[in-house]
């Protein structure tokens, strides 16, 4: 990071809006913490850059632009007359900074194998916590706006809505980098049509556009990337693999692993142990990408053969072959993979499962329970976005979409 | 154009695609004929970068991108094992570069003051028709494409229907100059993903979002651009000054024109005389936007006061205050305005309607009476795309918006 | 331009920056003067898009973008402390806006055909006074920096020096425009590294190889796009065809051309005839793209031969063929030249210096006498930038480059 | 990677050129392959992520990018009218694409500290022979390509020369993530202008401008990314860090370290043991990233205060300050904080060596014992480069400058 010393801010490249100024003070400092640093080493799209290999950027660039988009919504609904304080700006710049502290590597895998049901919004809040802890309270209004009880309920919404600074940095940030040219949005746009009416975020009329364009673009990045096939594949691989190392130092085994990822394997932690036992947290905060794949290389030559089959079929890019449908798989289809399997790899029909499995996956575009936009008329009425769209079908777009896969070996398929 | 002696392609600049290379022959000198040479001098969105300044783009411009993308898509249909033979690649390059050369400067203005239900497409298909003669009948391909009688019906489809690389450039190349970022589209994927069924134009399945994007896009552009209602006050100001030149004219006055504008003021042809009296076609092809603002910035000092008012209205950009609204405008409501300026101008109410003018716009997203691009399915099944979006409904895209405006002066309104 | 009415600020859409803002009152006030929409209808680059046919932009884009990096350089440098009142904002604002207001339509062509040895600032600082009149002095200050006469330097450096906004902006729409990728310069990085010491500008020792970048991205648009010999060649002939119509007039005879044109075509006008008589000054402002080309067009078939011919060239696109080499032609090659063509045209060999001319053109990247930018070091020293470049050779740079060209009709070539 | 299945391509997409597409047969082959693999996690720019968050890309991707430019290069040269034989093609692909195949994870570090004098050139020559084998000999070609054993010179010179396509990457892509836009060559034009004189490569007359933009564009590369002062004074951290490691282990030290990364900490390994024992390459070829990082996290807890200290600073991106000067620092300035370091860590003034480190670091631009390019003009004249440029001193440029530097942790800075 360039540093000016002289003046207030230092100045970072981003090779998407050319500048990033970072405010000197608290800000500047959570993210030189231990604790924010780590987000250079996770990548923000797991295993996507299988897939897409320009995709390996990390949640670190994606926490300093969901900020810089912040700074420029800030400054627009101040030059519409909002009066939004210096500690409500601190406030809300911190929110939105620290709002993926708590991710972990290859967090929806992860959440999937080694720390269940201990999701990264709770992690997050545990992890501010800390902070604040650590910067004697300097975090309290930018914690209060993140768990949505400030009284500026449009704050949180910058952080935590169908429009928040979040989504608007990520979709821009991943189509750039996976090179998905369609969903790059005008997040331009959209900030400056963005208002305030009792305390609450809109959307002026004049932006109706956009956001239908922004929500097509959404749409469109969950099915060509984030829930690409491929991906799947990967990810699930990786879930298999984390899952059977987990099985066999349960049993006993011995297994080469960084002491961060040792600590998860070798228990399974509960919500409540990241309360009451300090270390655990600790710990979590160590695990990054590193950990993962310096192990699982190894794990290619693992005694257990299921292990060392699944690690190099990662490490070495040869994923699974994945078959899509809208309705489950029946048993019968399943079955006959597994017996194939059980046969050829001289395994049980349950440690077949190891290679043979199936799952679903499902989005929707638009989600009526998050926080709702409304979109502002010049005459001052007030419209659910998905009513005011007179053309896009809003309620057809949140509808959530259920698809459910198959993998199996490539060489299992003929 | 940065001509290359030695080798056979001129390459070409193009702000959005890099280069351009135009192949030796027929096609090099059809773009240094006159007839398309002038289209160099016919700005694309007519007045339009009265609103978007960077709008200023030609039809020349164009047609040179459309002809680019038309390249490329007959690379990815003989990559997939089709077969394109020379004489067809130059026929459809010929139909493409020359879809709109039938255009007169302002053309939706001009069709609705000067040329009156005389369409572009006919003029484009009579000038086809005289270079075809002038260049002895290498065009006879290209104009059996263009006109769909050729029985390779997916080299009309790439010119003409929902997916062509016609709209594929424009809508590119539009929000490239107007700055409207949701407008850019992904050509290259669309491009890639296109096939052919049975001499048809089909689209992979996997394409389906591109083209989701594309539609949602589309729309986009018809109300943020080619429908802003600014850009609509001032279309049909321009289409006022016409008619009243073209009054006064007929009632016996004097006003200076370009000869080519005269031409046309002094006579109303119809699509007859533009194939029995050669003269007219040749005349119209002299036509340009320097033509029709040569001549209204002199209008300016016209002594008919409303040809003067209307002309420093729009040389100045004074536009007028336009409303919309979806249902027609009450007579009550026009008629308080007419009161209003034919007393201010010392007018008569018919007159005062130069200044007080109400219409319809509309505009449908899809639509299904074009040429339907079929979806292809690795099964080998086809399905209009109107049905594949599982989300996105096409039904609801491809009905037609209508909307209603009314342009008074903006003195007239308090 | 799309207005928003209830907040303080115009915003306009730009390709280049995405949105450039306008501030309220006189700024808004001075755009919307027929002086400056004038430059609506003046292509920045003349001819330029016959060969890159992108570059069709006007000098109305340009003040804009100019005016919006003044607004960003202004940010900056509060931001490093120093102090820029309201006022001082606002008068190099207009001084930046207003720069290039002087020019004519094809400038360059103009002040070697039509309006002989009146420069285009001469006619900045008489369109400026006039405004300032219709202001009521509104614009003291900004004519103050303007002619360099304000304490503050600068304020004036800001607007004309080695780095002011307009070679900033121009030198990155130019790129943009004709899609010539290496004139591309990264204005925001030499804007950040701007800083003022004894009220005079300088740029803080990092960002020099920025600058020097800047210095080679320029040297390439001269000679790649400014002077590229088929503009120059499409130059001259817009000379020649000036010349002639001039000639004739003179000489008796009778031409078509809008009233503006006329009016400089009948009479040579002096500096002196701008100031002492109002109407030269007005009848210039109604001058522009469309005056010249819509008379050009007439003269294609105008009775004089030399007349015709040289118009049909222009307006088709036949242009001369141009030779360039390190000095002089020599006589006895244009004699050749001039023989031929009085033999073919049947024309004295005079007459034929209106096909077969010769002139000499020039470049320097960086020229040491324009206000010199000292680059400032940590240290606090200053050192002149042609100086401080550790490889650069700037007085290379410096050095300026002379070439000579011959042109005369491709059909004298074989 | 996106399979297509049916055809002969795959088809991949990439930030910068849209799409890549991939040749079936032996280059999928070897890009499947885990040597090809691996370079997917090895970053391109090692630490320059910690000035240049975006810097995070891969070997993978500029291994494509190179290969996809090298494509384009042998279009633009066939139509150029020389013979390239379907042979050849894959010869130069798979020689551009695997030029870097030996790159070692922070490859400029480990060539300082653990695979001391073996060169990733050697190496990439020691692994192309290897997939020689494994692949029977389809590599012959390549390899002679490689070593510039082959008679079309030309050929090597796309691989490795001055203006190869490995550079026209790298700048392209470096310049695209870090931010920095002035790094931004036009590849497409040079490419364009390149042509083939005896075999040998030469650059068209009208590229000069290009290529001079390319070398400014480079030398600003250099300074601004490649030789940022903090990108050096991480990588030499980095190199403290793993030389401390090494010296503990051979003083029968015990340190954690992924098994691949253990090996080379444990022996010091020749350019002969990479050829005499096969086990030497294969471990080399499992080093990524991935085990520096993961080994290095560890470390932070080791006993030994050096070590420890030496790797927080690096993980937690506390970087030692660096001082750079023209000439080298004098003893006495050294010796002033080798004396504050080992009282202040209370270690001996030779393990304060640790943490008070000097070195130079140099460039040139242009290196003129480089595979020169020339410059063919119009008259069929050769020119060298140096000299056929006008203004731009290449011998300026092609002076080697060397600079100095003095790291010292920051807290011994008052």
């Amino acid at each position: 990071m360039a540093r000016k010393t002289k003046i207030k801010n230092t100045i970072l490249n981003d090779p998407i809006y050319g500048f990033i100024s970072i405010p000197y003070g608290i800000i500047n400092k959570l993210i030189d913490h231990a604790y924010f640093q780590r987000l250079r080493r996770i990548k923000q799209l797991g295993l996507t850059h299988l897939v897409y290999p320009g995709a390996y950027h990390t949640r670190f660039q994606h926490a300093l632009g969901a900020m810089h988009l912040m700074g420029q919504v800030i400054d627009v609904l101040r030059s519409k007359g909002h009066k939004i304080t210096g500690e409500e700006e601190t406030g809300v710049l911190i929110a939105i900074l620290l709002h993926d502290i708590g991710h972990g590597p290859f967090s929806h895998v992860l959440e999937n194998s080694i720390v269940k049901n201990v999701t990264h919004e709770y992690l997050s809040d545990l992890i501010m916590g800390d902070l604040n802890t650590i910067f004697r309270g300097k975090l309290d209004l930018a914690i209060k706006i993140f768990e949505n009880k400030y009284r500026k309920k449009f704050l949180h919404q910058l952080v935590a809505s169908q429009l928040d600074m979040d989504r608007l940095d990520y979709l821009k940030r991943d189509s750039f980098f996976t090179g998905v040219a369609e969903g790059v949005i005008s997040s331009d746009r959209i900030i400056k049509t963005l208002n305030i009416v009792d305390d609450n975020l809109v959307l002026e009329a004049k932006g109706i556009y956009s956001v239908e364009s922004f929500l097509i673009a959404r749409r469109l990045m969950y099915w060509q990337v984030y829930l690409h096939k491929t991906v799947i594949s990967a990810e699930y691989l990786l879930i298999k693999i984390l899952q059977r190392a987990k099985e066999i130092i349960k049993n006993g085994g011995e297994l080469f692993a960084t002491p961060a990822l040792e600590f998860f394997l070798k228990n399974q932690y509960t919500k409540k142990d990241f309360v009451s036992d300090e270390k655990v947290l600790k710990k979590f905060a160590q695990l990054d990408d590193y950990d993962i794949f310096a192990s699982i290389k190894t794990w290619m030559n693992a005694d257990d053969i299921i292990l060392s089959r699944l690690s190099s079929s990662l490490v070495n890019r040869e994923l699974f072959h994945i078959e899509i449908q809208d309705k489950p798989f029946t048993g019968t289809a399943i079955k006959k993979y597994l017996n194939i399997c059980s046969a050829k790899f001289k395994i049980s029909n349950v440690e077949a499962r190891y290679f043979v499995f199936t799952d679903q996956i499902s989005n929707s575009a638009y989600n009526p329970s998050d926080d709702k936009i409304n979109i502002l008329y010049k005459s001052g009425d007030l419209v659910d976005i998905a009513k005011a769209s007179d053309q896009l079908n809003v309620s057809v777009l949140s509808k959530r979409v259920r698809k459910y896969f198959l993998c199996v070996p490539k060489e299992f398929k003929q």
